[in-house]
């Protein structure tokens, strides 16, 4: 799957990445029984991880029932089933996430939107020190349309991911889109035997910078127990402010 | 439920705006069965239509389950169960589409963009002029929170609305934040016995301003008999292309 | 310059539109001195409306100075020079507002948006009916890159434009990008004596349906002496409330 | 300037930052000479910064004239002046980078767009390991208005930053805005003698996190030597294709 470069690149890396896990969630609003071109992009990312020895997870979002609300279970709120509390340990166990998304009418999928409200919900959890619950953790975003919109959905998701404490190692965006209007999508079937977007070199090389920058940043991080819990605890602002609000980074759970 | 000032307005309104069908759609995360602050500002807008005589239908989106994707009916392709079919017809039959959205990290929610990807599924149909089908049609956006991106939401909103064929009237953006921070939301009683932003000068009249302006514009589209259907009809660019592209505006079903 | 396919489409149109005013305006951070991509595809509205005997008036921004601020005159608010004043007749004379823009790292370009700045500069000021400067006339959004973020960049032009009071018609974005990564850009020409992006069925078409929705729009408003002062008058909200305020919407001029 | 808490945690931290060199830059519309609330709320992180000994350089850009054009000089691309050239130095030398911004109609100000324009001129370029120039350095974000957008302004901001090369640490975006429609801006007296925001706790705790969160994370970096060049290096993707593409980023300049 990956391209020679690719593989060269891999071969050459000798930083041991081994421990670390990463989750890879795609929000393809296809049904998970079939082929999504997200995924073909995904795979790119699982590869590479899996070849540095990290333990690669993936969801398929389309496969669970999400219940609308940013709250960790909303069973608890008025919704007689939600799958999110089956696979949130996942997502929060895991020192890297890439969330990777269709592109529909220029924005990132309703999956994708309600993915993020999940981890929203998470928002006013707090870690051993204090901090916020996805302190230490890195995340990426994997786009893919035939039309437009790359740029434009990564800027949502990584500023979702950053918010709630994920740190945004340096191009952590990377995608496929094709020339504006119809046509084929990621990894789509060529005539002369191809496939779409495989040999695209902007696409192949940011998904590659993507990946290790990644990796480099969730080793750093981990390696050095997550960022240092001096100014950035969230107990030494609790002010006996009215508890409950219904934004989930201002409730005070602690 | 109206202000003395919104109140004054209605009646000093000369035009006659029967016959007007307006659908009011709320995007809120909550059951459909719990209030929603959202809602409490889209019965501005569907008072000041109902005063002007205009038939009103209003969707709570949470109490119906749209499956994921781009076609107007996904049990079609691969779910098995969608109400979107069940509800379409109600929002193709309005004059006028209004989107109710809250806030959640500063972005939509996530049943607004299912809504939004349902509008693009039929983006590809055409009326019997050979337009789009929302051609003629007039939409807007209401957005509530309690902290921020009224704004940012408004622009995806009213975004895919012209895009799929919508007309968009001036100023046909409203909604209630708070300041920055947690805080209560539209509607919320407060410790007077008042209720947050019913008395926000900015936000009623923004609200009025596009109930009217929705109205006007709807009107005059729809004593036109819509568009005249001069250099806006697709099938004089229909070419022979693939049919069955990904993308519903460019699916070829005439 | 037009294809075939539009010259047909415009010599079938029997709409007379003579009388109306189109200003296009061309945000290329270009010199004015050297030619623009993006002002090729503007050409192809220009011709569109040309043909159908309406005044064009292109004003290419790079070509003057617009001094930082959000007042009419930044001169009178510390700026030794501006030009908005020399030219902003210009803009707001018309009926009909383009506003052509290149895609840099997926944002419209500066002087897209400082242009913008001087659109909000006047949105406090009103006309003989009380209603907004804006209302009755109609925006449209052109916009070129070779990468990526059409559909990012319209939403924030187009709602801009609703915002201070132009009508959006239907469809009324349109641009040209290519596969992601380094390319050609619009109207580049091909190792084969072609032109990119000018056999593009989607940029043509949709440019060629903003072209005729522009034009459809702006003449039923203008025919109907713009909307209806009812229920959108600022003078019915003005309540003493402190004048004054930075932002120009809300600045109690009249 | 700084609060109570602000105090007591700055001199409760222990890690040492000095070394580090921080650029704090103000894209507020008006002239130099004016004050800015802008700079009001940089100037709570400028003395985090310079309480844990790190140097601080602050740039006012509307005190400077950038030439449109994203090339690093434009004096070489047809204007007749350019003082990026006169200042980029002070951006690129520093290891950390703070974008301050004002909210204009929802979006960052055009200020702040030419600012993004001349990182990515330099986007192109590599450090001495091959990597992208702004490796190694992180970003934050810091937004003010009266009314609505932070979130969204961060959103481009800091996609913006991390895919020319910065990193993201989390919760690198703050800032304060008031209930929607007009009112005071951050740093405005009150009547009650106080300062509008200074008291907002969301305001002042985002503001610390992201202050400390930029100094650890710089740190980290800056002692790690930057990212491994792993995996990362832009040469490894150089394949002779034609230089000179507009995007900074695909030039080959090495």
């Amino acid at each position: 799957m990956l391209s020679d470069t690719q593989s060269k690149i891999c071969e050459a890396v000798e930083t041991d990445f081994s421990g670390l896990k990463a989750c890879i969630v795609n929000a393809s609003l296809k049904p998970s029984s079939e082929p999504s071109h997200t995924d073909t992009l995904l795979d790119v990312v699982a590869e590479i991880f899996e070849r540095r020895t990290v333990a690669v997870d993936r969801i398929r979002l389309s496969g669970h029932y999400l219940a609308p609300g940013v709250y960790p279970d909303m069973t608890e709120h008025g919704w007689e089933a939600d799958e999110w509390p089956d696979i949130c340990d996942r997502v929060i166990g895991a020192d890297i996430l890439v969330l990777g998304t269709p592109i529909w009418l220029g924005e990132k999928s309703s999956l994708a939107q309600a993915f993020i409200e999940k981890l929203y919900a998470h928002s006013g959890e707090t870690n051993d020190k204090g901090q916020y619950l996805f302190y230490g953790k890195v995340g990426g975003c994997v786009v893919t349309g035939n039309e437009d919109g790359i740029k434009h959905v990564g800027m949502g998701v990584l500023y979702s991911m950053q918010h709630v404490g994920y740190t945004i190692p340096p191009q952590a965006d990377c995608g496929w889109i094709g020339e504006a209007g119809p046509g084929p999508s990621y990894g789509d079937e060529t005539d002369d035997g191809g496939r779409v977007g495989f040999d695209n070199v902007f696409t192949q090389r940011n998904t590659t910078f993507m990946a290790f920058n990644l990796l480099h940043m969730a080793k750093m991080l981990k390696d050095a127990g997550g960022l240092p819990a001096e100014g950035n605890v969230r107990t030494e602002w609790d002010d006996g402010s009215k508890p409950g609000w219904p934004n989930p980074e201002h409730r005070l759970d602690g």
